[in-house]
């Protein structure tokens, strides 16, 4: 092992944002109370001190583990971690980086990874007993893509069961009597505590943008199969995704397109670059208030309204239902068929959790219980209905993003809710998941002292549109 | 465990098709040198005695395992037995016959599953010292639906290493020293020899049509995506599939449609009904030679013009390049893009077995380790583009299917070739799986003493309209 300095503490540590740079960005333009997490950390910054020899991916690793070693007794991010094979990695990086050899853009990148995502070197648990110390035979794709590519995977991190029952023991980092938000609830939270910079997570119906938003963190979920699913347990055919968890936009492409283009996505787009799509101003932006509008507070949809404000003071147009007739029908069939969604999981699930049910009973929560006897009350007839009338929908929004840019709207319904055993309302994020759309959050508001996500949500294929519009709107607001 | 009697021994056992019935099928029209094994079995010829209370479920399985006792030492199509579970599920199936409540059409059908196909209740091993004794926490979602439904999981049948490496002991039932066509060797060969009236296998080059066709038995690969591949260990993500081999037309449409309706296939169609669907006689069908034609002996190309002739003869048009420019621009398009298939598979291999190579070298054999390699060598330029042909043949296909009911051609290169470690040209075969289009083996032809498989290829979705067609030609011909 070489002889790898801590690195010296500094006002900023390396790959830490500096408060004053967040500070700035909302000095110009329509001010809105703007959410600001100084533990945030990014791997793209502090990627040029590693290629200038100021610092180095160990030290870039010691950091995450010192906050993992300071906060997670309280947060519980963390199933599993695997120190000697993050450290051994982190030093290969390292040398790699003394040489002038990366391996990747994301070579030396700590990562954490959601535990139904399979990994060789740890075991993936799944948050049931089922699964309790279960081995699998290899990473799962996406942790192979990014093992190959240089990233140091530091560990597993807590999941609802599943993915979709009952929920795990982390706590949110702003406050500990609050949800993180779910099913990737400690992929959010590590994040949001500067354990990692990016972690991964996995989305069937909100638990990528919802974590997010609940805990200040950028959030991902790309068009269907466009990140390989290979080795992630699943929940439901058509509606389970990849995504990312992020604390910075930058990390969040970085990171996606390097699975992405080390694997190929099969059949599918690549998400091109190490660097996001430049940003790129919207011409028009599609509000969707939605059912949700009715599950928020009022502080909530006061500094939603004022988001849109200042996207308005810089010259983008929002498109509302008020002013257009045809987005107030396709609000209202987005309406009508995000249960549509829900649905089609419960069918989905009765492989594999039909059978899990029918072995193991009680083992498995209530919740899954419940979705199973749902799919089996369902026909076939039924589910080829909600496919069909998914693919309309699908239709309606592809053709409705050639005249607006893409939609926006909110990645939750307000902030954490009080109480761990209840992750939070799907509303908001379920839309995504049931269409298959690129859709991220981006942790720009803040309600109570607490995170609150806008989400922007596109056009199936679109995801590199999508990013520069993120890009631009982060730069702009964030 | 209820008294059962074992099945009195009668010149025609229940399940077996009488020979005369044979005989007299091409009595008619032109005649054709028609391959015929006695040993075949049909679960859904002996479903009316089960319903008739004259015989049961659990004397079916008898026989089989009987069939097992007296071949498999020399075939070696089993890599495991559960004879205590498949017992238990006949007696239970026959019980239910016995108060007039049969759960499905394939309750009590014994069946036997690819060993890349997990099983709860047996190790699935690959055929590769990886995955020796390893064992699934679930069975695969085609498994699961059929114990669902009733049928009687025998055993685990032979694969080659990973279903595309090295081959396995399993020898073609009519000659110990000629291979039985792979990687479903063990199906095919099961099924063969009367120890099962269906088994599960997969393909992905040429793994179903092929080694249906060395062992004289129906194979019937799906439209990709038609059946669930939940629990099937993957090769290339887009051309894996699910598909069956069987005894006869009856028992393959019946336990593929069993499977679609119990589980439905995320996203895709449902293939309906517990009968095939009626004959159907075709207008025209459009001749392929395909480049495989230069790797036939003159016997069987002699035979297969026979077959075409007294199709002819039966009133059918066969198309064929010398009389329709079109088909031969489609014929050439066939020819010059199936190596592309193998093209996609290697750079979709990347994932597991780069993984699995890196870590285990040499454990890996060395197919899998030539495709991995050629994987890694092609960029994501190479793979759009791959992605890209496939699309525009797979339109091409789709769009002279609309002129033609279905194209006609050989389903391997002849008979089995003498050997057991090259399972045989993937030439014929090979279209389907990379287009995705369903595919019939029909085991028609005798060349030298063995069997040879005609194969129907069809439009992608239309695998109902197939079927109706490969009933018709078997019922004339068969």
């Amino acid at each position: 092992m070489p002889n790898v300095r801590r690195p010296a503490p500094t006002s900023v540590p390396p790959g830490r944002v500096a408060p004053d740079s967040l500070k700035e960005s909302h000095s110009t333009g329509q001010r809105v109370k703007v959410w600001h997490n100084p533990d945030l950390l990014s791997f793209s910054h502090a990627l040029p001190d590693f290629t200038a020899g100021k610092s180095t991916p160990r030290e870039f690793l010691e950091q995450c583990l010192d906050a993992i070693a300071a906060r997670d007794k309280r947060v519980k991010a963390f199933v599993t971690l695997n120190l000697v094979g993050a450290r051994k990695s982190a030093d290969a990086a390292t040398k790699r980086y003394e040489s002038g050899k990366p391996l990747s853009p994301v070579d030396g990148c700590p990562i954490a990874v959601k535990d139904i995502i399979e990994t060789a070197d740890m075991p993936t648990g799944m948050n049931s007993s089922l699964f309790k110390g279960w081995r699998s035979k290899h990473d799962a794709a996406c942790v192979f893509a990014l093992r190959c590519s240089g990233a140091v995977i530091i560990g597993k991190t807590v999941t609802t069961e599943f993915a979709i029952g009952r929920s795990g023991p982390t706590t949110n980092p702003f406050d500990v009597k609050r949800t993180p938000g779910g099913s990737s609830s400690g992929s959010a939270a590590a994040v949001a505590c500067g354990m990692v910079p990016v972690a991964l997570g996995t989305q069937t119906i909100g638990s990528i943008l919802r974590p997010a938003s609940y805990c200040g963190t950028i959030g991902f979920k790309p068009t269907a199969g466009t990140l390989h699913m290979g080795g992630i347990h699943p929940i439901s055919a058509t509606c389970d995704h990849l995504g990312i968890i992020a604390g910075s936009l930058e990390d969040t492409w970085r990171v996606a397109s390097q699975i992405s283009l080390t694997l190929g996505s099969p059949g599918n787009q690549f998400l091109p670059g190490a660097v996001p799509p430049a940003p790129r101003k919207p011409r028009k932006l599609a509000r969707l208030y939605t059912r949700g509008w009715l599950e928020l507070d009022r502080e909530t949809r006061e500094i939603f309204n004022e988001v849109l404000a200042a996207l308005e003071a810089r010259g983008v147009k929002i498109e509302s239902r008020e002013h257009d007739p045809e987005l107030a029908i396709l609000e209202d069939e987005l309406d009508g068929g995000v249960d549509d969604g829900l649905a089609i999981v419960a069918y989905e699930m009765k492989w594999p959790y039909g059978e899990y049910v029918a072995r193991f009973g009680r083992q498995i929560g209530p919740r899954i219980r419940e979705l199973v006897s749902r799919g089996y009350e369902m026909t076939q007839a039924d589910y080829k209905r909600l496919l069909v009338n998914r693919r309309r929908i699908q239709s309606l929004v592809q053709k409705w993003s050639s005249s607006c840019d893409v939609f926006i709207t909110l990645a939750a319904s307000g902030p954490a809710k009080l109480g761990l055993s209840h992750t939070g309302s799907r509303t908001f994020p379920a839309y995504s998941s049931w269409l298959g759309f690129p859709a991220f959050t981006l942790p720009l508001m803040e309600v109570d002292g607490l995170p609150v996500g806008i989400q922007l949500l596109g056009a199936g294929g679109a995801d590199a549109e999508l990013c520069a519009i993120a890009n631009w709107v982060m730069r702009e607001l964030g």
